[in-house]
């Protein structure tokens, strides 16, 4: 018997742009984004921009960079800044938090359920006020969805909650919203309404909205203009970008798709538990299973076909829209096997 | 009434140098010690080396500079060090561990009780392994005692068990020992017996040993060639620095005599006890009152002539060789007032 | 009468993708190059290396980042590098090179024409070894072609003596080879002539070779492993890149081509000549004029619909695959006017 | 015969506290300068900034530290700063200008003479400004005197037209003044009048002034407010330092008697000469002499009991509070020999 092609769902940034979009790469309108700026990479950011509810945004080539260059603006030596347990920034950027934004990272447990902060924890977080000689907190990393939590959402309000104690408390914000299109989709309401009050927001292209490559930073004018200049300097000033914004410009036609992964995902969770496994019910477009060894799963996985990633000590599934129903269906019965 | 002048307890940092170390320091042979190296300089690491075990050792102006030189030796971008909820280096040294080392840390529970790590928690962090991508753990950074849990003791046999843990995992092992000599005091053991098996150490003499200014830190031949120059570096270089040495071979001829302060702390403990407040007793110098609102019982406490500081959200009094058995009586006179 | 389009001679990073490389961007097969690896991002990569004459390569988004990584790689705290006057990581890439890599650089001078060094002069700069507390010179960055000298060349027995007199005095070398493949034309040698004795390599697929995004950083299997990490941590590690890979690929049938764009850049210095401005003759397609004054002679530039950028206190004009011989007569004319 | 002990012209960082000095050190009020001030620091601290004039000051353990802190504050991310050719901070200080502070330097020459600058080169360096993906320049460095343009001095009304053109393009300026003092005392001026404009200044006590540790920065209450914990952070905060600020008012009360140095500076220059060397005649206490192989010479000189150093190329001989007019003819009769 021939091996069948593995069913990839270790994250939704393996989604490959379609036709159309690339399509719209090879017909967009294109110039030198560092010297007068690419009229599509122009296009795409003030669209961000208007989703965002923010003044401004630009292009990044990766959700990375984007949170790097706001982390690099908001933070100085002898800053501390807060951020939920497992937050990507804390696991998942190498450090630049810490290296190159020079910030000393504070954990915030999920006191309010799976990747969910408390307010009052941030209040206090930020009242906590010393001599000179004192690490200073001055910024809030929020993450919605939060991954490594299982794709949870933070609601509108709840979201209001912990912005509002930050800036009682002196605090800016930063919103990791690599996959803020699934909690605006997920809760029905607009992206903008997650956004409110933050500083700054980092949004992807190319996970669920399936660009090959980009994410965009938003925020005010002048942090933009100076993000501008920050991503030059970390070698993210590319040329002729258009080509790559053509494909989020598609991209961003797709945010109501997203709904489609969730109910995948709801779908892959309750298959999953019939088969006995521990999982909790997703909110957007990832499974997390906790498991025995995480290790010697993923590989028994691999073996039956079926591709995932471990993340916080569980067994990682993302939906997106390069597997379809009868994917999970082929999953579900590879792993049934 | 006149006002009687405060007895301070914030910390052993106040301890001031007395007649026979100033003379010390009257008389000292001093050189230029970034030339061609200062006698005295050179007798004080000689011995600080002699007693933690190591094969070489190198003044510091502060235990921060010490702290600080270790981890920018061992820890490169992309690299997590794990550490102690609470400990000096992540939240009393503004940040270097993160903006100048270039770690992100990574908190570890006080698993195994107040400042006490479990090794089963160091040997799955440091298991911790993942692609090209993903942070390195490579340095377990110990803390003895452990301020901010109390001044806690690690035992010998608990720390070969830490040290074991990060070793089998690949870490390296730093040990802020800025009470190292009190750790040794309280358990009867040389100093040496609280360093086995670890790369580096940084040990204090400006605290319970009474020095003006000064720490060392200690490892190997080839560590203190580095650190030398990293020193130089951060501007820690001082030219006839035997006048601060010779202070600190004074110091270190005092580590017995620590255990004074210790009883002096067990006896301030006892007596707030009596007076109703909720403290551990202390294996240490250092005592931890848990209060309703610490910034209201230091003002009071201040108003009293009992100075204090705040300390991971308790109220912290340091006993010293500054302060006697009859202070300590008057402390908790002016206190029971 | 109605306004011209200018014609753009501000640099060879203005070309636009044509319709052939935008279907081959359109027909890219693509993979996650985080994650496994996108097969035609390979393919470029294995082709680069070969071109080069290294063993592995690495593709990224800008030649900016590429610069940076190398020398991120090679230089650590208290490190010298060494860089013509007017280097491009010195001059145009935001100080990463003392920022980011912690370089402290050294000018080497124009001893041997404009935009070359002197092999002495490296070997004098190499020789400089001084006490621990002491700066050490540990890289050479070469630039060929010198885009603020006007494009020169390094021809391969120059840049032979460069390597040679870096290796003896102990250094590694970096080239920036933004612009290698113009070298390479112009002197009818194959790319891999002018990597010899390197450690690591940058080039531009982006400039004269006109893909929309990209250039590559080459060197050793154990650097790009390393350059790779590197790339993630900068935020560079991108998706579905095998879209810009396949320009790439395009963009390397098109070394050929850039002899036409030498030639013109001859053309209109001489053309520049018989109008009476003081220009000398290019090696490459980079022509710089000395005028009196540079701003407002850029303004007039402009206003006649011409555009031209600053270099070094002269005038640039960069010919490049998007002008052709017509449009530099246009622009003669148009200066003659 | 039994040799002779050398005599010690490397530096006058090698001047050794005398019993004065070493009577105020032990008789010194202390207190701990982290928490509430040390009062000798205090009473240093104020008579360094009314001898520069300017409103605060901050004493450090070296003047590595001090000028690393100034540029830390003053510079940022992708900024420029100008310093003469051979400048201390370029050459000196492992680099904390570029990896530490983040500057990339750039080098003016000695256009005015060796050490000296000249304003319309500071002007035409300030003037440069480009687009947002430009380096800014933001930061001049004066030094006075000049150590190795052989402590040659700026006098008061060249310091005022350097300042004003530095100021009128936008930029701040900082005087590394390791000897300030010596400038004053050879053109009979007050210090203060050679800080004029500048926005901040670096002095050391322990060169001629013969004070064993310790460097003062000094400006606005703002910077040094900023500057106390910058120092924290760089591990320079240290505790009883009312020790060492002991010695340095002992050694302010010595500024007068740098004049001698000079003297003795001269008296060498011209022996020297008579001997057959290339040798400037010094404006302070430094005397460079210009030989044809500077390592060979200064073995030599050693084998000869004379100490000297190289620097920028050349011997250096530095004359200071320990070496006498009757060593130096000694030094002279042992060169002769
Ligand atoms: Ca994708
Ligand atoms: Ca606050
Ligand atoms: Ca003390
Ligand atoms: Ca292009
Ligand atoms: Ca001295
Ligand atoms: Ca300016």
């Amino acid at each position: 018997m021939t091996k069948l092609p593995p069913i990839d769902l270790r994250s939704d940034t393996v989604t490959r742009p379609d036709k159309t979009m690339r399509n719209a790469m090879a017909d967009a309108e294109v110039g030198d984004d560092v010297l007068d700026g690419d009229p599509t990479m122009r296009a795409l950011e003030e669209r961000v921009a208007g989703l965002l509810g923010t003044a401004a945004a630009l292009w990044v080539p990766t959700g990375c960079m984007g949170n790097a260059i706001a982390l690099m603006l908001h933070l100085r030596r002898g800053d501390v800044f807060l951020a939920a347990e497992h937050a990507h920034v804390l696991h998942n950027e190498l450090g630049t938090a810490a290296w190159l934004a020079g910030g000393m990272p504070r954990t915030l447990p999920w006191t309010d359920g799976a990747g969910r902060l408390s307010p009052s924890d941030v209040a206090e977080a930020a009242a906590a006020e010393g001599p000179y000689y004192s690490l200073r907190t001055t910024l809030l990393c929020l993450e919605n969805t939060h991954n490594a939590a299982g794709g949870v959402v933070t609601p509108p309000d709840e979201h209001a909650l912990l912005v509002s104690a930050a800036s009682a408390g002196g605090l800016r914000v930063h919103l990791d919203g690599a996959r803020l299109w699934h909690a605006a989709i997920a809760m029905e309401v607009p992206p903008a309404a997650l956004t409110v009050g933050v500083d700054t927001v980092q949004v992807c292209l190319s996970k669920g909205l399936g660009a090959p490559v980009g994410s965009v930073i938003a925020g005010s004018v002048e942090f933009i203009a100076e993000a501008r200049r920050v991503r030059k300097m970390l070698g993210g000033g590319v040329r002729q970008g258009g080509v790559l914004a053509a494909a989020g410009l598609v991209a961003l036609d797709r945010i109501d798709q997203l709904g489609k992964d969730h109910a995948n995902a709801t779908f892959l969770a309750k298959g999953l538990v019939e088969l006995g496994w521990e999982v909790d019910l997703p909110q957007t477009n990832i499974v997390l299973a906790s498991v025995a060894d995480v290790r010697s799963t993923l590989e028994r996985l691999a073996s039956q076909g079926v591709l995932a990633t471990p993340m916080a000590g569980r067994v990682r599934f993302v939906t997106h829209r390069d597997v379809t129903r009868s994917d999970l269906r082929t999953v579900l019965r590879r792993i049934a096997r």
